[in-house]
C-alpha cells in the first residue's frame, strides 16, 4: 500500500505551499490538513517543535519545510544531478529564505511607529537589494533559480511568492521579469495547474 | 592538483566555524581568510549576496553556510545513508538555526529598552523552550543531534556553540548534559583537536 501523506499548516500558502506543490508535481496524493489560527493552540503542543508545517508520512511526522522539500525534490529528480548541483540549489533556496527572514519581522511588528521605521529602511535598501540579486540570479539561470533548469528552488519561490508580496508591501515581480518567469513556468506545469484548479483560494 | 579551498569570514567562529570544522574533519587543507569588521566594507560588494561566510573552491565562490556544510558533509559521509536520513539531519540543523534566528535579533538590538524587553521574553520562554527541545533530541539520539550517530548536524551545533552562548547571555550547556555531550564528542575528534591546537582563539 502506498504511504499516506498529510500536510498540516494554517489555511494559507506561505511555508507549506512549496511542500504541497512538490507533492502535486510528483502526483503524490496527500491530505491537505488546514488548521485555523483559532484551532491552532489546541494542536501546538502536539507538533515536534511547536510549529507547522509538518509532513506526516504514515505514522512519522517530519518538520522543517526546507528539509521536507529537499527530501521530496530528491524523489522527483528536482534536487540536482550531483553534490555540486545540489549545493547550487540549496544556495538559491537559502537566499530566497534570507529575503523572507529579513522582511518578515517588520510585517509582524505590533508597534506602529517601529513598523513604519522598519519599512522605511526595507523599502529603501533591503528589498531592492534582494530583488536585484534574485532577479540577476534568475536572469543568469534562464528564468530558473538555479542550474538553468527546473529545480525545487523554483517551487520554493513560487510557493511563497504571495507571502513575499504580502510582507514586502509591493508586487515584487512587477519590475523583475526573470523572477516572474520562474513563477509563471511553475504555475504552467500541468500538475500545478491541476492543484490550483482544486485547492482553496488564498493570495499568500 | 587538489582544488584550493578558501573560507572567508569575520575573525570569529559563528557561521563559518562549522565549515572550518568539516574541512578539518575531512583533512582538507584550506586558507582561513579572516576579514576584520574594519576591512569588511571594502570586500562586501565582492561577495555574491554581500554576506559571509563564503567557500571558494578554485575560482568558484559558494555561499550560504548550510549549503556549503551539507555539500562538504556529503563528501565525508556525514550526511546520512539515504534520503530519509538526510532529511532527519536537515531537520536537526534547521532546528538549531531556528533557535539562533529567534535569539539573534535581540543581541543586535541597539535600543537598550527594547533589548531588555526582548531578553525578558527570551529568557522566560523562547530560550528554555528551544533548549528543552534540543536537549530532548540529543538525549533521544545517543548524545548526537540526529540518527544516533555522528553527522554534520553535530558540527553545526559545535561550530556555533560559543555564538549561541553569547547571544543567549547564558551557558546553554550547563543544564543540558546531552547537548554538551554532542559538542564534547566533536571536540574530542583528533582532527578537530588538531584544528583547535592551531586556529586563532575566539570564544564565539
Amino acid at each position: 500500500m502506498a504511504p499516506k501523506y498529510t500536510v498540516s499548516y494554517f489555511p494559507i500558502k506561505a511555508l507549506a505551499e512549496p511542500i504541497r506543490l512538490l507533492l502535486s508535481y510528483g502526483k503524490i496524493e496527500f491530505e491537505d490538513n488546514r488548521i485555523s489560527s483559532e484551532e491552532w493552540p489546541k494542536y501546538k503542543d502536539s507538533m515536534p517543535m511547536g510549529q507547522m508545517p509538518t509532513l506526516q508520512i504514515d505514522d512519522k511526522v517530519y518538520y522543517q519545510s526546507n528539509a521536507i522539500c529537499r527530501y521530496l525534490a530528491k524523489q522527483m529528480g528536482l534536487a540536482g544531478a550531483n553534490d555540486l548541483e545540489a549545493m547550487e540549489i540549496d544556495i538559491a533556496v537559502d537566499s530566497i529564505h534570507d529575503f523572507r527572514l529579513k522582511v518578515g519581522p517588520a510585517h509582524y511588528e505590533t508597534d506602529e511607529t517601529l513598523k513604519a521605521k522598519k519599512y522605511e529602511e526595507l523599502t529603501a535598501e533591503t528589498i531592492p537589494f534582494f530583488l536585484k540579486k534574485l532577479e540577476a540570479r534568475a536572469a543568469a539561470n534562464n528564468g530558473y533559480m538555479a542550474l538553468g533548469k527546473l529545480t525545487w528552488a523554483d517551487f520554493i519561490l513560487t510557493g511563497i511568492a504571495g507571502y513575499l508580496k504580502l510582507i514586502c508591501h509591493q508586487d515584487i515581480f512587477a519590475e523583475n521579469p526573470n523572477l516572474k518567469s520562474v513563477v509563471d513556468k511553475v504555475l504552467a506545469l500541468p500538475a500545478i495547474e491541476a492543484w490550483y484548479a482544486k485547492s482553496p483560494k488564498c493570495d499568500f
